[in-house]
């Protein structure tokens, strides 16, 4: 096997076999964060395939120590996958714990004392728990891969914790009762739990455990004696304040869930509020509530754009513009022969307006200075004198581009049939962009005079 | 019934007709909710005439069926009435489910089998909780409404929403109870409960599960046995996090009711903090807290103002102004003849100042670049020099309109008598709004000047 | 005492003699509050002079309706003193509910019937109860007064309605214990609280409301038969949530009062951090720190002022900075002659800058455009060249004064010794101030000439 | 001893051998707040040695008072070591309470009465109480120490409060069960505490105030008579909501602990879930993502910069901005020769800038106008028409420099090969600072052009 390992080539970190790995690794030490306070606490076994279990955990560990050494790691941004560099890195970073984590101290102990308590084999795996560290990393790591949802892996890991905490205080709570209970009163004897099997034991630990931290408290189990109450203190003390703080985490995540939903809705609490102290008559609150209400629905909220893009550097920001709005632009009969460039600058020039029904874009011989794009919405051209309707635009279409090139008078008044989410150009804008695009500039001119002549 | 159904012309989905028949719906998920758990835990009827309440709950959701073939819905902001797409749009969204909701199973047990328990009722009824999603999508609908109080609604649903988690929780709690207590000992037992009425049976259940949840924990019913304490966990992890976020919505809810007021508080806070360190006068203390008490008590928020109606589009915020305050402009007579058009953009630029008693507003021989309006309040314009008052201006008044015309010192100081709430306008903003209406422009000059003789 | 009234002058709304007379209003409500519904759920009285302790704080009502007569009301930010339109407002506003509040229903039945059970005279007493909601217009009233701490009246608030709660939830579980227990099992029989005196039961069930409401739960008192279990609902459903908002309301204001404290020391918190990740040097840390450090101390928030003062008035804001800055003003010899206008005008254009130890505020030879105002601290005036020291300037001093007037090259470096306060006054600012008073234009030249020809 | 500490020379408030003193009387304090109401309450000692413990802790508070005339104190941000000020200053302040809080009223008890009850000498001891509000004027100067956490600090402050205020009330309730339990039934009795030890019964004490303040109410321990009752109530009405405040306090330090962590995962949430909308292509996204990973793990958050420093006065903001990038600048050999005073005015024009891997920085035949400087990563100079790589830069490299002189066409096209942070210069920054240095201006010029014709 080793002889393979050698050959196998290095992997990339964020390759997605290694996520169902690294699931593996996290399902190991949540075993052995379960089984070993458990063990040493109770003097039990969860199962009676115990010694497999954890034979099969041990050598997951193993395997994972061998494999570290093939899967590449990140600096500064960049993956390294020279094994050299990885070996070095491992070696300086984790190699030494998890050698540690993985001494089979308690398969020694059980092939040369086979009668040795489950106490001591306990004992032997404590080192097991130096992997604890590493399941957040994992954790983190999945809370930044592409595919999955952060909020999901968050709960997963917080509700992690919360198991852990509680199963660890109900270890400790029984292993307190049970040894104050051999030379006095304990909590096991005035419950009657002295003599239950373990199963029963373990329940009524655990269910003192979440009685407490979640501050319920029905005080049916209550410490007996001085090391219990001193014991109680600690869990009130550190516990209660622990817990209400994860939960308090849980209840961020939750609400981050649709954090968006819910400042939409302040602002139209807020929105609602201003017009009925005011009193705006029905109709016009109702116009206006529903703007927001289509707002919500087709855009959530389009001021994030903004906010969120402009920290990017320029390059992304022009990927996911392009990525967005190409589309429109590539539609335009003038910019058809443009090149890629040209087209990326002016996509970062588009600026978005949305429209209730019924609303003016342009007014006729009125002089116009920018050309729309439409994105969403019916559109109507029409002449305000004659009443004649020209056209109804759709998504895709775009009008006013002879306002790019030169200023001239609408020879239309242009009004929306529908909500309407138009992109505009501003003159200036596409002025500026094609200042570095002097090849260009003429071939355009040239075009939009064409099509001017043929609409007259 | 179906050829008059047939007949029936398509609801708006927002007439208020629909909203009685939405609140019936609601009523009936509501009583299903209630009754089917119920049932099944505690193999009883709320009622005698359950068999009848059943029928009549399951009559409304079969017509409900046949009625959302007439109620338009919204897409992309526009009503969709026509029955045709009506018709495919409900068939593919909620028909199905809602056919499955209303599936006669437990009639047909009933008739067939008429020994059967009420727990095999309830499980044939369980496919109307397929109805349960519903009921949100109308709280929702229902929250924008423009005459309904979203707060209302909101707290009515969190309530609803809490009311049925602890409902289920005593069901689950009682079922649990029932089935362990027949091989051993359970909560039942240990409470004397085994053998009381199903109504004193349930208020305990429901006593536990509301006890449990808020955390109070009294301790009077605590688990008996294994399976008891396993799902004590489960409703102490899940349920009182739960029950917790819900809390913390009404919260948020009741302290959003008087969000505004309770950012004025603290404003008004630092500000007292403020002129306390500074040690500022008493008597002048006092003015600075009149005046934002006045700014209270007839203004609100004014910033909410334009922070809000800024994200509006323009005609929107334009006839938003234009009902506030176009009435103001008209009494002016050089505005009198003006076209509606002038008047809507000359109303955009108005800007709100309020002032408090015995502060100039203008003052004799500087040069005037603003006329303005009065809103409340009273002011009086005298002579500096001479004392003499020429006038008492109230709501409605309006002064200083020479200024938009040409540079001219102030003929008269004018002063505040009482906390007055103005609105200016500037010769600037308004030479931009007069560029666009020419023929308008000499009319003005030439009233203008007439008032200016008549006053000298 | 009519005839008195009829001639008594009206009262302002805030004086202070009026202040005691709503606190005895307050302590009035509270007691009939407390001792209402104490009575009727009891049958007991809280004193043997209960009749005359009544009969005082129903004639303090009565009083009250005679003087509302005579106390003015604020319209509009202004003082309404005339009794008619006091007598119109009082009638149309709280007149009725009042006269309802004080009729002496209980005396009429303690009269004819003396052996009425205290529950019907507690019965006839609760229209007294109306007089509630005119206790929250009084603390309302006192949060906004001047001499008040807003805070520790908002404090008392809350702990009134707190108890208030407690209290009443207190008599409906005695009463509803004290009615069941008559044929049935309560929680008074199974506490043995039956035959206790009324202290011990008042007690006990005020301990169970309390123990409750803050979700501490001992479960020594609960609940004993259907009726209570439901009242228990109640009270877990609502009163809890009410409770926990109350003290959230509470936890708000504490809070609040030291907020700028606590936004301080997160900014301070920071920007030490940021500092470590930088590994900036310990001695500059300290020097940040300090500086910090002593803004806190003198400034408490120095930002605060502009932020605040820009939303009040310019006639407000204009007092506030002179009160707090004109001082300064007046030492500098060349404005010592100056109107007060012109003062108050330049005192709205200082700009503060605070300055730590050994820092140059203007340096030989360069061309200066601003003069200052020391407020606090010590700075050095000296030569660069020779190193000779002119002057060290204090609290009071100014210094470049001539900058305002021409543009001249300074003749000293000017060093800070301690921590500065500085004031700034630009030439731009100046002159534009300096143009509404041309008289005092040419003074201020010609003194300043005289100044600088002294000094060299 | 006094003739040596009237020689001793005033410490510096900050030195470091005063933290350890400043340790030890928080100690004394925390030990004097534990024992005296302990031995108030249960008439007994916490050690057999309490007496030699008792005058040691007196003796430290008297050391501290000679030694207070000898540590200096800040005085507007200067510190003051002048002996008759230090005097002064310390008679004014804590002088009389700290010589009232050491009065031996104790000792003499004990030496005359030596059988006196432990609770007189308690009483005795109560003005040592008086030293309580200079431990937390001990923790705010620690708070604001560079070589401390702040958090540390401010944890260890809260756990001190909180355990204080379980540690009273514990036992007041002790001494009120003692009390009440002579003339009849007390908690004491019913949980046969009575005839326990002091140390069960301490343990019992602190048990209950535990489980009652923290709202989790076992219930096993209740009140028993009137006194009882009353003291509960003011514990659950004050007790906890003074805890809770207190605990969200701690819960407030621990979330500012990560707060910068918190708020990035929060706006990487926010970039997910708008690309996730929008359905950005997953390798975008992974881009996306990849740099703002990037910019948390090398830069946390560079908008703090700005934000924080531009707070600070002139003179502290250059010495942190030299610290952090002079070394870049002094590389540059045109700025070689420059006084110090340039390069510091430089450094304050430095723009930084963050660049994904193969983003184009600048390009060849455009026309330049600024430098960069690499402060991290890897960049390719080479010529897009020939493909030529002219030169990899790396850490510490700069280019362009050429533009800062002449407006010249680049010679070549820049393209980062990983992350790259760089500094920007701009001709216009660097002309406005070459203005104030008139003779370096022409020596700039000249060894640029050299350096211009050795490229070409």
């Amino acid at each position: 096997m080793l002889s393979f390992l050698s050959r196998m080539p290095s992997l990339h970190p964020e390759s997605r076999l290694l996520i169902v790995w690294e699931a593996l690794i996290v399902l190991v030490t949540l075993y052995n964060c379960f089984t070993i306070p458990f063990r040493m606490a109770f003097n039990a076994t969860i199962s009676d395939n115990w010694f497999s279990l954890d034979g099969l955990a041990d050598l997951i560990l193993i395997i994972d120590i061998f494999l570290r050494f093939h899967i590449g790691y990140m600096k500064e941004g960049e993956v390294i996958k020279d094994k050299n560099q990885i070996s070095q890195h491992y070696r300086n970073t984790d190699f030494k714990s998890n050698v540690i984590a993985s001494l089979p101290l308690d398969t020694l102990v059980y092939l040369f004392l086979p009668k040795a308590s489950l106490i001591l084999i306990g004992l032997c795996r404590i080192p097991r728990l130096l992997r604890f560290p590493q399941c957040f990393l994992i954790f983190r790591k999945w809370e930044n891969n592409v595919y999955f949802n952060s909020a999901v892996i968050r709960m997963f890991e917080l509700f992690f914790i919360v198991f852990l905490i509680d199963h660890w205080i109900a270890c400790l709570w029984f292993f307190i009762g049970n040894s104050t209970g051999q030379s006095g009163e304990s909590w096991l004897q005035s419950n009657n739990l002295h003599l239950e099997n373990t199963t029963t034991q373990y329940l009524y630990s655990f269910y003192w455990s979440i009685t407490t931290l979640t501050t319920i408290g029905y005080g049916d189990i209550t410490p007996q004696n001085n090391i219990e109450l001193i014991f109680t203190f600690v869990v009130m003390f550190v516990g209660v304040s622990l817990y209400a703080f994860v939960i308090g985490n849980v209840a961020a995540v939750i609400s981050n869930l649709d954090a968006n939903k819910n400042r939409f809705r302040d602002k139209l609490g807020q929105v609602q509020a201003y017009m009925w102290e005011r009193k705006i008559p029905p109709s016009l609150q109702k116009n206006v509530l529903d703007y927001y209400q289509y707002m919500w629905e087709y855009n959530r909220d389009v001021s994030l754009d903004f906010y969120l893009l402009d920290e990017l550097p320029n390059s992304l920001k022009t990927k996911i513009y392009c990525y967005l709005y190409q589309e429109l632009l590539s539609k335009v009969p003038i910019f058809q022969n443009a090149e890629p460039c040209f087209i990326e600058d002016l996509v970062m020039k588009l600026k978005p307006r949305i429209l209730p029904p019924y609303d003016y874009v342009i007014r006729e011989d009125q002089i116009g200075h920018e050309m729309y794009f439409v994105k969403r919405g019916q559109l109507q051209a029409f002449s305000e004198k004659t009443g004649k309707v020209y056209t109804v635009m759709m998504a895709g279409s775009f009008f006013g581009e002879i306002a790019l090139l030169y200023d001239s008078r609408r020879t239309a008044s242009v009004k929306t049939l529908t909500y309407c989410e138009l992109f505009v150009l501003y003159k200036e804008d596409f002025d500026k962009v094609l200042e570095n695009y002097p090849q260009f500039s003429a071939k355009v001119k040239e075009i939009a005079q064409q099509r001017y002549q043929m609409r007259d």
